[in-house]
């Protein structure tokens, strides 16, 4: 069996996982695995919990490139992993990972999933979803205020010093490393489908 | 006395307040008048307040430009006006003007200030200020939950329903009838220096 890789990128809020959602539901679930980049973050246990929450976690340096490729180049060779799983309220990589065996689709989806060249090569398609920015903000601000209980004066601040800024830094300049590049704005459908075929 | 007649425009959130103040800064006040376009908003007193308080006041159509271009046309001939005031709690007019004198630099200051056409042609100068739309929001949000105590989600529906759309339609069109296009998010004191010069 070939295993297909889907590598999606694009800002916070962009709409990465509403469009991964889509595509579960266009696909049998036994064809589809789902990763997310997030999972790779690196652990912080070595630092105290106050230097751990000013870390920034939108800069490239944050995540385990290195891991990642590796274990995405095993389940392209059809191999099962061991993913790790991260606590996002700890900032720390969980003692305990999960077992992953490849299956048809995979997908890595994260805000920098495009800016590893070893892992863009690995890819069969690359997509960035794209949405204006002060759109992006509005997704943020609802689900950062309503989910995660936090303040909006604490989620302008860290848009303004980390996110805004590392987004334009690194995750808009591999924009131009995407086949696809797709709007955020408004789901298509048949773009969708006639993307998926592309991997036959 | 010759007049001069500055009109500046761009988004909500945009600085155009900000900038004005500069040049007030840099101008002895007997010289300079500034003209908020809001003054100018259509009286919606015909209205039952429920209705005024939907009014879309991002619309051209809010404004009573013919009233502005009569006064603004009368300032420049040296003439006094009887400068109407806008009760924003109301949505009325209110029923005391305010006469005003011309100064040598008169500034008409609003988001719409460059759209209709006879006042573009009266002034001596056009100006836009154009701030990224992710941190016009930002300060909009600030304000707006700050000084106007509104709620992030009212603020949030508003901005989604009538200010960005009718930014996109009506007012970042006016950007190419500009002479200068300012940038909103560094303010550049030799360049305005310049652009008072331009005037002479």
């Amino acid at each position: 069996m070939q295993y297909k890789l889907i590598a999606i990128a694009g800002g916070s809020g962009s709409g990465k996982t509403y469009w991964v959602n889509k595509v579960k539901s266009l696909l049998d679930e036994t064809k589809l695995l789902v990763i997310p980049l997030d999972n790779y973050y690196r652990d912080q246990s070595h630092l105290t919990f106050e230097e751990r929450v000013k870390q920034n976690y939108d800069h490239p340096d944050s995540f385990d490139f290195g891991l990642l490729l590796d274990q995405l180049s095993e389940l392209k060779k059809g191999k099962s992993i061991e993913m790790p799983r991260y606590d996002f309220a700890q900032h720390t990589r969980k003692k305990e990972a999960v077992e992953i065996e490849p299956k048809e689709i995979i997908i890595i989806e994260g805000i920098l999933t495009l800016e590893y060249q070893q892992i863009r090569n690995l890819a069969d398609l690359k997509l960035f979803i794209e949405t204006p920015d002060d759109i992006k903000l509005i997704r943020r601000l609802k689900r950062d205020t309503k989910e995660r209980g936090r303040t909006m004066e604490s989620v302008l601040e860290q848009y303004f010093d980390t996110v805004r800024p590392m987004f334009m830094k690194y995750i808009l300049p591999t924009k131009e490393f995407a086949d696809v590049v797709i709007d955020g704005t408004s789901y298509n459908e048949t773009l969708t489908k006639e993307i998926l075929r592309r991997l036959d």
